[in-house]
């Protein structure tokens, strides 16, 4: 027994030494890079891939593997090392680290098969890692665990205690934390330097089992994953105190060494000093059988209809839209942060109690469930107030890079929304979501064509946005009208047009009523509905903008970066000449007031419109 | 003793009822708003402000007055009753609650002089008193104490959980939260309900004196909020279980009563229950005298300059000039996420460490830290890489609201930054600040431009953006030049150009290198540094329309939102038609590579702005 386990501590410490090794040898390889960081977690890594990870590299794809979600992006180098060892890539592969068109990444990400999402913005790993293992319990039944190796620098982002206290909440057995305690951040000292106690408390405070060890003592870190796989209704941190650039005395606990690769001298005394290079090859253990958790067919899509002229808000149809895709397709979920109610995600829990998901007041934890789920396959679709999507700005962003399948709606978009004030006004949501890469942005302005558009956000890849309004608003569009991404509607359109208008959602009606107006003044304007502002359909802008003597674009949002930002950039990729263009968005900081007081106060309503049209046609 | 502690008690109940009556009154005439919200507070309110807050409401500018942040801004008619109840606010003022052109809006904001900053964003009390405390505690030595009141919902925002951190670990004993633990959220019970010992706990885990108490009696709160007050080197959170409603038996403890105004008739039995309309009136206690805190003089600002052609990186520019400026204005603060030594701020700490404030990995408690700042009158400049800006956005939008003069700093932003690939590529950065109401966005190419507009930045009102560049690039500015925001620099200039090249910091050399190429084929170029992003000068950019074939904008940014619809929208501005406009933007989700390469495969390299230009004369 006692030679038993001393053969598996000799396995363990080769195993470290090879991924210390290899982390050396690749970013100095590189020239950058970091490789103290992943020095410290190496001892961890190795015992979680030789005796606990339960992964089958031959197939990324088996649904039963367990995930490893590095959130401390930036050692990468110990993650290549860990996929040479587990033979995934070829030492040659991950020489390559930080090449051009090479999948060794600077910071992770999922051009790797064995990676679930990106990581590098620190505080991301923890919250996503939440939302797999919530798929796994709740939606999937499924026997993997998640594990979440984070940096102790990043416990001071806020993002990780919203994910602390839903995974307790959700008890979340299958969540297992691992915080390499370095002690050093890329500065110097971090807040809590050696205080394991401290990152333990706080743990439990927030429900969680919490676990100190000596993370370089191989017993302990193997007794500790052990523990926490225990699972039960728990979830698990294990707060390993550790060494940055453990094993090499050069660099070993040492400040100024964060993200600075040796040279090449300093490395091979480094090599050297643990022992040399090796090629060892570790096969984890299989996943579990699967337990054939059985897919549900899908149904017919049957999407709610409203008579023309109706007044309904688009926040509300697109909740007994997302009710009616929620219906047809059993792998949509939706997520909420606690205002249900007020984007009508609160219509597909009442049908779908056991697809929707609650982060209470925790915007980021939304968005990281969502990106969760997508890494299981599911659909999500996520919901706050436009404005408070702002909250999770980065992990939007970080979700683009990890090629996720999320979609998004924010309510209560604009001055429209009235009486509450600028706080809950979303006025720069556009551009947020325009700037997100490979992003759709749709802006629906009735409840026919907010419920085609959920439809369609369901197919559509990459992050989709769906911006809806508080106010009800007249149903302008026939059931069966059709409304594809990048297209646009011309909902007003003559032989002789002498001006255009581009408006979407909110200001649609009024660019309609202003284009009656300007008719009745013998101006005849076109107006062109823009309801998908992301791809925007430019060739209908260009024949409009050839046809007219300008254009008026209104938009309840600030003028920056918005609507008429897409319909400027759309002309500018025709590369033709452009008329004059007028951009009608809130210029000023808004105040309380009616919705109809506030539209025009801050220069958007239908008489601001008729205003700017005349001034171009004259 | 028993006798005047009842007529204590007596005077704070009928003060609390007469908030309640009031927060019902004012709503009930809305039509709209959060009576139940106001209510479960009004007795925590009521005995802060007649027994504990020390604040002169005829004098909002003595800097000894304490410090109240609502945090659940939604309570605004609570805060509004207080302010009527201390005489600063009449009864008639008191009841336009939302009304167009009142002060008294859904949300507080700093229309009221009372007010330090916008809340109606939860989350957001706590890190901004962090910055308030901490300013009075290490800059000021000031007597003030800071009182936050939050809700239980917000304490699933991550950003508090910042704050808690933060707060424990400065030592700051003149803060005290305070949470109303109403049990119901918006749409329903929050996770924890009334279960006050987590919260507890939770504070205390986090380093905090926790204090558990009923928030509907008056010995306790009172003796509670005595206990705060002993501050020492701790923070206190004083966690207070309520009912939502309180005081009146339609609405207490019930679901479905969030955010939602009485009817008139509901209102007039609830204030009947309440014992009727109050006007009555309390004078808080003065603040503590000043205790003279000297401020010291500026001194004359002598920037650093930097040789033409010499090669320096503008981030490193900026922490040089922030240095200088630092030492002209002793109100100069700088605060820091945790990566000065690569955006630079560390110069600044370096020279003034008593005025440098580290957040750790933190940037929501970052920008709240610097909002806290402005509150206080010091001059605030945060910096972090930029893309981690994003991780703010949502304080960033609200500080704007807050009227809050902030300077932030983004660095490493493009794909320019190499190697450490897409996760901290700020690719979206220019359309983020753009939209932020009433921003500045500035973007320097050169370290002797950099140098002038941190200096300019320092002076400027609003929030401020200067977007960094991670590598080297020339000097190509003399040191005497000038830069005034809202500018631009004609670089290049011919009487024959025949096309226009517009670029900013990192695309700047590019374009100079692509308008040389351009001239040896006998195409004259004009290229324009609109190191001004926001405010643009539209001005010159017309000029240059008007005189040449069309435009090419670059920049390493998204192709939304950014520096070219900033020229596109400032060409729009001017009323007149434009020619062709081709913008080089970054199309592909980058990964790692030199900066040299990724400029090129990016598209936005000099042969790609030769090309473009090129097909533009064409």
């Amino acid at each position: 027994m006692a030679t038993e386990t001393a053969s598996r501590i000799d396995q363990w410490r080769e195993l470290a030494q090879q991924l210390r090794v290899d982390s050396i040898r690749s970013t100095t390889e590189a020239g950058s890079g970091h490789p103290t960081s992943s020095m410290s977690a190496a001892d961890i890594a190795a015992v979680l891939l030789a005796s606990h990870f339960r992964y089958d590299f031959k197939n990324a794809k088996n649904p039963n593997n367990d995930h490893l979600i590095l959130s401390k992006g930036h050692a990468s180098p110990l993650l290549y090392s860990l996929f040479k060892a587990a033979g995934a890539v070829s030492d040659d592969e991950m020489m390559t680290l930080r090449k051009l068109g090479s999948r060794m990444e600077g910071h992770p990400t999922p051009d790797l098969p064995w990676v679930d999402v990106a990581t590098g913005s620190l505080g991301q790993g923890l919250p996503i890692g939440v939302g797999v293992a919530l798929a796994g319990q709740r939606l999937e039944h499924a026997p993997f665990r998640v594990w979440v190796i984070m940096g102790d620098s990043e416990m001071a982002e806020g993002s990780v205690w919203e994910a602390m206290g839903r995974a307790s909440d959700e008890k979340l057995g299958n969540l297992i934390g691992i915080v390499d305690v370095n002690r050093l951040g890329q500065r110097g000292p971090t807040a809590l330097q050696w205080h394991t106690e401290v990152y333990a408390a706080r743990a439990r405070a927030f429900g969680w089992r919490a676990i100190e060890i000596d993370g370089h003592d191989y017993a302990q870190i193997d007794k500790a994953l052990a523990q926490a796989e225990q699972g039960g209704d728990q979830p698990t941190l294990i707060v390993a105190k550790t060494k940055k650039g453990a094993g090499v005395k050069l660099v070993e606990d040492q400040e100024n060494w964060h993200g600075k690769a040796l040279s090449k001298d300093q490395a091979t005394e480094a090599i050297a000093e643990l022992g040399g290079v090796r090629h060892l090859t570790v096969t984890p253990a299989a996943p579990p059988a699967s337990n054939g958790a059985t897919t549900q067919p899908a149904g017919t899509l049957r999407l709610p209809v409203w008579e023309l002229g109706k007044k309904v808000a688009t926040r509300q149809a697109f909740g007994d839209a997302l009710k009616a895709v929620g219906a047809a397709k059993p792998d949509v979920v939706a997520i909420d942060a606690e205002v249900g109610n007020s984007t009508f995600t609160g219509t597909f829990q009442e049908a779908f109690p056991d697809r929707f998901f609650q982060t209470y007041i925790a915007e980021q934890q939304m968005i990281a469930t969502a990106v969760g789920m997508s890494v299981r396959g599911f659909v999500p679709f996520a919901a706050t107030f436009a404005a408070f999507l702002s909250r999770a700005y980065d992990f939007i962003r970080m979700s683009a890079i990890s090629k996720a399948n999320i979609r998004l709606c924010g309510s209560h978009a604009g001055v429209s929304i009235g009486e509450d004030g600028p706080s809950q006004m979303a006025l720069e949501d556009l551009a947020m979501m325009r700037s997100v890469g490979g992003s759709t942005v749709l802006y629906p302005c009735d409840a026919n064509q907010t419920a085609r558009l959920v439809a369609e956000m369901a197919d559509q890849h990459g992050i989709v946005y769906m911006r809806t309004t508080r106010a009800a608003t007249p149903v302008i569009y026939a059931a069966s009208d059709s409304f594809p991404i990048g297209g646009s509607k011309v909902v007003r359109q003559s032989d002789n047009d002498a001006v255009t208008i581009v408006a979407a959602g909110i200001t649609l009606p009024e660019a309609m009523t202003a284009a009656d107006e300007l008719a009745r003044g013998g101006i005849a304007a076109r107006v062109i509905d823009a309801y998908s502002v992301k791809p925007i359909d430019a060739a209908t802008l260009q024949a409009a903008a050839a046809a007219t003597k300008g254009i008026v674009v209104v938009e309840d949002h600030w003028p920056e970066g918005g609507l008429g930002a897409a319909v400027l950039e759309g002309l500018a990729s025709t590369g033709a000449s452009m008329p004059p263009v007028k951009l009608l968005g809130v210029t000023k900081l808004p105040g309380s007031g009616t919705p109809a007081q506030l539209l025009d106060v801050c220069g958007i309503s239908a008489s601001h419109i008729v205003e700017a049209a005349r001034s171009l046609v004259s």
